[in-house]
């Protein structure tokens, strides 16, 4: 793995690495961790990278690598750069053949994700998108469930994501996180959405398995001074009939990473929360509600919740583990990929560049939403 | 007290009886509980009432009940019939000199409400309506510590209602509650959100102090055959410049009652759900979570929420409790008043006629605004 | 129903005036609420009692209601004084024919209690002891699925109760609570035990079935200058094989009224805690953990869980409505014993006479195994 | 890091490896897998190790490596292997120069334990022993808070770690984790309280300070055939006059790792659960309940509470997080040490030979006290 981004300072880079790390089938072995070649260079000797692998841009390492033997060059790109820094490196290691991971919301904007989409088409190469809650063994448990008919069709779901740590104006304190999610340049049409409601859209539609065809979104920016919306709540229609509510926030003072999702079919009831995410809870009319838990000592749970898991019940898995769970996934779709093997459907279960054009769309069609006085918006396609 | 509905089968009637005998204040001392003479006869006598006080309609009671002398007569009226037949008996009782305790939603629509809304000015009687879940102690505590900043301006309000019970055609089988819940000429013209959505909307607005002033509605008929919604999602904007959601619905299969509302200021945000009424959370950025519980015991807590406790923390109080809460305070207002003394505004706390003309501008502000394709409504005054 | 005990200021005595109102089958008609003659009367007034029914002692109260015609006397007697005030009334009531009900622990020593079980079987009148906690739904539920073999046999049962208010000394602040409860010649030879840890005993019981044989118990007092204990943790044996661990605490500061309960069975295990006292939650190895909920609309609860239930499920029925539980269902059983009939085994379902011997024995066992130097001592019968 | 033990379905191997690299400051470079050089060869190749650094035996490991130039050998051996199998090695890496992490109960008896001690204290290399549950961020805010006089002087300990997965005759099937546990050969005298017990007392002196005097255990063989104890309750003195219980099961049946403990202090209470264990409940009687959340954006958390912390408030760090802290702290602190530099007290935070011979001391206690018919034991030193 080499990787664009993720230097001293960047909290997601971090959890990448410990994420690849986790399972010991992931090797980071070079990376431009930052468009400034001195910061990379440090970078990467405190991780102890061999210096003529670390790299001052990702052009640089693209090139480099991809001059060196067979087996030697790295066979992956983690991309882990802010928003609008993501297509251009996607771009240029497909381009090259390399694989790549990238993190999300996809790209900057919805054309450089349909153009994106095309080149991983046209490459066959593999290309994962870092929706992470969705490696969560209990949102495997679900999305099992609901595929198996367990709480029947499908006529409400609530997905939530709501974070209190931009109720102050955090991005004028010198705070690298906020500062480019706010910065439109860097973030794109959206911060709240961007950051975290294509979570809550992805993950509503990978439990579900419906998906989103009609939009009424009312954003919202309370703190003075910022370009981009902090909060926002969208009432959502379903391509099967099913309706919704999405809302998510930057602003929910005391809130930490609180998205969670319920969907109610016409048989049963299902609820997760991301910050106790190894529970799930399946509620009926007629029987005791359920309450699942992630552990791999128990006969009952899905084949996908298992395979997910690394540890006995109560032992809780987290936020790292879920995050390892899409790396594991590639890890080992591309080793069979690169062993000239099918990969196995199994793992082969990890976000796409699909999910990223619909993440973009999701975004575009949420900001139009918002300024029309019309109510309803098709989602784009 | 002298109530009219809650017969044999009513599941509200028993609970106002509950409600009001828990505190020794108030006395049921006759009836008109059916409009089936022979049914009020069957519920008078398992009630202990003496057979002259059990009557065949409301307005023979209200008819013989004044003919008493004073002291003798019934001092008010407890109205727990389905929605149409709340303003009559209303009507009848304040024009007749009787106070009044009434079921929401108040009316069958909102011209009834404004009528009656002048007839209580007119006459200067009490009028209290069973917004049940105001009564909490925990709910006054919150509205306290909103009233004095401790959460500072309010930004963004989440107020839930889901419930499951209907989540199958129940009212074909003959269940009562659902009957006429379902049913256009009983409950008016909403269904989930007269039942259960007003309730979201008053303790919003009970809270935090703040009105809605334009609504976006998407109602619901989930359930085929219904003529009434059954689900429902609503954004919300308020006078102060605050967004809202608020959703109810009765095919959340197996959501029992499931009240509950999140509200977020620029210093705090706090959390409380019905299902667990003795627990109010406050949320910060820069402090512990704080976990106020109900209980006569401890210091920390606001003069009126220690007001309507009974017993000490850890001593579960329920929706009896609080239900009872509204009663205790309007026989001790009542009380006040027919002392020719000034109520205390301590007691004088319960839902008047003024909630319930809200509550009714609600509905038809909700309904005419899932009708209509224009993003906002405004809300009805 | 006459009462003894609960004149102003005092906690209990509201309770049982609820508890006893709630269901509208009990009517206080007369009253020795204090041992001062001018409180009770003020209590009395207080009351809405007429004022040649409040009495000065409970003597007279005995003596004068006797002497009433019969169908105006009051029916039975509900003591809710300090507990060397039981047995005298209990005595003197059931020596004149009045039926009992008793607050807990039934008498000061085990000698009154064997006393007062002799006179009961002689008498035979009703005795119901309020131990309130078993009047629970959910408690209900737990006792008949481990009796229907739902977990199996019983292995192990964990029960605490544990209390902060005491951490310091109240009782020399005024505080009445507090003072009679650690005043050895009120409360008798235990305050933690006597007040809340016969509450874990008896529910313990009550649940499960089987009985304690063995105790070795470990009391003692933290806040200097108390002669009674505030804390105490007991391991125990029961009858059936099963281990056990009770402990109960005054002093665990921040607890409010945590009572609550664990059973391991063979099959399956069960929890059950007071404070939130609407669920019960049944744990397995080889399926999801089921959660129980009190209430009235759904088909999957035992007999007995519904027939304590007033309302519909997810509206919170508190320590109130349990309370009224034990006094509605000896109400009945008073009912049809009044009229000759045999008393509804379903109804005859509150704690008795012989509960309080067994709850006396446990109090006098705990203190012998404290004092003793051996691990184990029997449990006295 | 050198692992000895930790082969194919070995469950604790693989958690200590995704510890180790969770942070990318541990390489694992050689092993000795297994006590069947096949075996050993074949989790070497699946770790990617190179041939000739899977060793056939620890001997073999320790020998070789030592041989290698300084700088290319193994830093420390890791002894992730059954309970007898811990001394033997460890013995042998410490007088070959080589610092240890090692599983815990020590050693097999308090013999070896105490040898051990000598020999790192004489050896003066770094010896770390995997009491994991100590590196969760919650537990070290719970130990800073103790330290700080937050809850004030410690009068009661509530500690409890019940699991259910012995419920039945796992050891019989085949499944390796229960074989050896329930094996007195390779466990030692005691099971449940071996694995686990010692975790709770361990557990309990961290985060407190202070030391168990004495004790009184009650320990059961539930399911028939066993020869080791599946189930303990013990009542506890400590040595500042606390009490306690401590209470493990392995046939709790429907339990998972509920490892939780409950501090009662003179002003205030602490509470910390595992199976959540990123929230740390403070309580008190006279303000609000506190939550605690383990979390990096906060400025209210300890020091020490925010250097084990990867990751925002509400992204769950699990078990694997937690004992990767324990790894983190052993590399930092050898690095130091290897620098030649002191090692900082804030990463010398991690259990070492003392907690082992505390353990160790602490089954010894425990078994004996369960034989005698005296109340209490002293804990051996």
């Amino acid at each position: 793995m080499g990787m664009v981004g993720g230097g001293k300072d960047a909290f997601i880079g971090a959890v990448h690495r410990s994420a690849a790390a986790l399972d010991g089938k992931i090797e980071l072995v070079c990376g431009a961790f930052s468009s400034s070649p001195e910061k990379s260079k440090a970078s990467g000797k405190e991780l102890f990278l061999p210096e003529d692998r670390v790299y001052g841009s990702y052009e640089e390492m693209i090139e480099k690598e991809k001059a060196l033997p067979e087996g030697e060059r790295m066979d992956f790109v983690s991309i882990v750069t802010p928003n609008y820094l993501h297509f251009p490196p996607a771009k240029l290691a497909l381009e090259n053949g390399f694989h790549v991971v990238c993190d999300k919301p996809m790209t900057y904007n919805l054309d450089e994700a349909k153009e994106l989409e095309k080149l991983v088409e046209k490459s066959g190469l593999l290309f994962a998108l870092t929706h992470n809650y969705t490696g969560y063994p209990m949102v495997k448990q679900a999305r099992d469930m609901v595929k198996d008919g367990k709480i029947g069709k499908i006529r409400k779901i609530v997905v939530e994501y709501p974070q209190g740590w931009l109720a102050e104006k955090l991005e004028e304190t010198g705070q690298k996180q906020a500062s480019w999610r706010m910065d439109p340049k860097k973030a794109g049409i959206a911060s709240c959405m961007g950051d975290i409601g294509t979570h809550a859209e992805n993950l509503s539609e990978f439990i579900t398995g419906v998906k989103i065809s009609e939009m009424c979104a009312d954003l919202h920016t309370f703190v003075e001074g910022r370009t981009l919306e902090d909060d926002g709540n969208i009432l959502l229609k379903f391509e099967n009939g099913a309706s919704g509510v999405l809302h998510a926030s930057q602003i929910s003072i005391g809130e930490e990473n609180n998205l969670n999702i319920r969907v109610y079919g016409e048989k049963g009831g299902l609820e997760w929360r991301q910050q106790e995410p190894n529970t799930l809870v399946l509620k009926y009319n007629d029987k005791p509600m359920e309450v699942y838990r992630t552990g791999a000592g128990f006969g009952f749970l899905s084949e996908n919740a298992l395979l997910h898991t690394r540890v006995p019940a109560g032992h809780p898995e987290g936020f790292i583990e879920a995050f390892a769970n899409i790396y594991r996934n590639f890890a080992l779709t591309l080793g069979a990929k690169l062993e000239g093997e099918k990969p196995d459907p199994k793992y082969y279960d990890f976000p796409t560049v699909h999910d990223g054009v619909r993440g973009m769309a999701f975004l575009e069609s949420t900001v139009e939403s918002s300024k029309s006085d019309k109510k309803w918006t098709k989602f784009k396609s």
